[in-house]
């Protein structure tokens, strides 16, 4: 009896966070604070709404079927911004538009593998990989990050086996936060050529990123392509979570097997979608910086808060885009701190567990921390709360 | 060397079609005749555009993530409009709203098999359908239709093995338009539980069904959700094609195994989408009504100008929904003829090759006609071209 491919992987995390919510009341004065998803909570700006609007009004074809692999127009927008961003060259033929970032994923490892094969993928991962990898049939490879919560390629390359098909990174990193130093993406790179594999490079937060221009240098080698998928997602930065949309940057040769997948799930993406990314962005390159300050900002006061909570034990791993991931100092598993904090400060996070392989130690001692819906003064709430956690975890029955 | 997933089957049929049409002219009082795609080719009526607009101006929640399993007040439609439309009882819960028809398919099938599972599935098959058995590791066991275009349940029952994780219908057929009477349907049905099987039935074509009311009594079972699972899509009944919005109605159990492949592929569906969705159902009665009607009187048309053209040698095998499939007189195959066809007359259509297993006799006699979008005048000049090719086959050369 083989079991079908659902039964080989775990439900989702973020569904199994929200019903800790279920019968919970949280005071007016006392909120819930929410940093359990990685997605903004308001809808996009006015002017996109009113985009979106005049489009599903005025424009047929936004309603009907389009190409597989996206709108000609997008796919060029993309091709261009990348190509100006990175200092390279990415044609449209390059880019496929995808039903979020999550497809863009699922669409390149099934171009790459077939049952049994194996992919390396940096811990603590993002959950939805490890379930498509499980669904899929592939063996997920875990590679420990180690200190600064970066992974090593020396670690890596000992990994490799004949059933290696891809190398994953996802920078800056889901759940840790960490901005991957180009030089270390660069040899990633060269690990990954030097043995024939293709180095899949997540992206989803790099409007967030840190540092101005361009996070890597990948695609200033006129022969990125031979080596390179990179995925991004319009979800985060122009607010269009509920859209589905993202895009993944490949060979032609690669994006026609991935062309397979698209059309037998999803067919194609939506097309208003498509329209509301492509004006977003045409038009929403200085709000998005702005966003970006804000987001930067955020980040600042969430270094600030966890340097003062250092002195209660709390470490903080990695700080970037979205995320915090930190070390707890209680003698408690994190789901059952994680799910304990909803009821005793109010307090949404999802625990190291969600983002390891079963069983694993670190994780029991990690919590992620999705900052990005809150503000300076949601924050320094959030610090006063978890500064309680110590007066209140030592009473509680351990995990 | 194990192939990728993707390289275990063939590149999307539609596209293919769509790339015969590169290069070729067509005169502007002989434009290109197009019953390839099963399709809506207009937008939605005004008053939905305009209820789209609406949603995206002023409803935040709908550009944000919601339920991976889709918005409860949709949900809470269908199964009220299951229930009623098929004299059963069919809750919210039992009702999973997906990117599109066809992710609802890969859901399900997901939820069932593993690698090397089978599925019985009639031929002509849908060909989406068969790239996602063939990409998920499924071997697709065809059950070829007889008599009238139906599958034998005697025949199905003989080809069951230990392997075997479902049976699917599709009714009204893609490709070839059958309604499949409803005792059928329970005789499958019948079957399908006496070997503790799902029995899967597409009905992405129900709206346009020629009989009123229930086109089968599945739902009046009570127990209905220990083996029926159907599938819906909200694409032809508003002409949301390009929205990507269908549905899955099943016990909670297997909603849940859904889900996981949900959340990982495409998080949820579209929201937009789905309000689009909601609005027709609640507002668009009347005019779907009439839609059919029209779609009804399109299918005698073509039932007409086959009955004619049969002196030719034309055989109409099967007409309902969106779909003519016929077998043509000419001693070329299908798959040639419909590149031919472009050419000398105008026409694209798909040929049976794109519906069959590779090699298949039948296929290369048949053509599948999606007539939908063709109105009376259109469907005249259709039989006076495909009367024309009588006399420029012949000169061809042979495939």
């Amino acid at each position: 009896m083989t079991l079908s491919r659902t039964a080989t992987t775990f439900a989702p995390p973020v569904m199994e966070a929200r019903r800790w919510l279920d019968g919970v009341e949280f005071a007016a004065d006392r909120p819930l604070i929410n940093v359990s998803q990685a997605a903004p909570v308001d809808p996009p700006p006015a002017p996109l709404r009113q985009a979106i609007a005049d489009t599903a009004l005025n424009m047929a074809e936004a309603h009907l079927y389009g190409p597989d692999l996206g709108l000609p127009a997008l796919r060029a927008e993309v091709a261009a911004s990348v190509s100006s961003t990175y200092n390279g060259t990415v044609s449209a033929d390059q880019v496929a538009i995808t039903s979020g970032c999550n497809q863009a994923f699922c669409a390149t490892m099934v171009s790459l593998c077939g049952e049994g094969d194996e992919v390396i993928l940096p811990t603590p991962w993002y959950f939805n990989h490890k379930m498509w990898l499980d669904m899929s049939g592939v063996k997920t490879v875990p590679l420990a990050c180690g200190e600064g919560m970066l992974p090593d390629p020396a670690q890596a390359e000992a990994l490799i086996t004949n059933r290696t098909k891809a190398l994953v990174l996802v920078s800056p990193n889901n759940p840790c936060g960490v901005e991957y130093p180009a030089a270390l993406i660069a040899q990633f790179r060269d690990l990954a050529r030097k043995h024939g594999l293709p180095l899949v490079i997540d992206e989803t937060y790099r409007d967030f990123h840190s540092r101005t221009g361009a996070p890597h240098d990948l695609f200033e080698d006129p022969e990125w392509a031979d080596t390179v998928i990179q995925l991004y997602s319009f979800s985060k930065a122009y607010r269009l979570t509920g859209h589905r949309v993202g895009a993944m940057v490949a060979s032609p040769e690669r994006l026609a097997e991935a062309e397979k997948f698209i059309d037998t799930v999803t067919i194609c993406p939506n097309q208003l979608a498509q329209h509301a990314a492509l004006w977003g962005m045409q038009n929403l390159g200085d709000w998005l910086a702005g966003e970006r300050l804000e987001i930067l900002d955020r980040r600042a006061a969430i270094e600030e808060g966890f340097a003062v909570l250092a002195a209660q034990g709390w470490q903080l791993l990695g700080c970037g885009a979205y995320f915090a991931y930190v070390e707890h100092p209680f003698d408690i598993a994190s789901d059952q701190l994680a799910k304990n904090m909803v009821k005793d400060i109010g307090v949404l996070a999802l625990p190291g567990t969600m983002f390891m392989p079963d069983g694993d130690a670190e994780g029991r001692k990690q919590l992620r921390i999705a900052f990005a819906n809150v503000d300076r003064a949601g924050i320094a709430a959030l610090f006063d709360r978890l500064a309680t956690l110590a007066d209140l975890v030592p009473g509680q029955a351990s995990a």
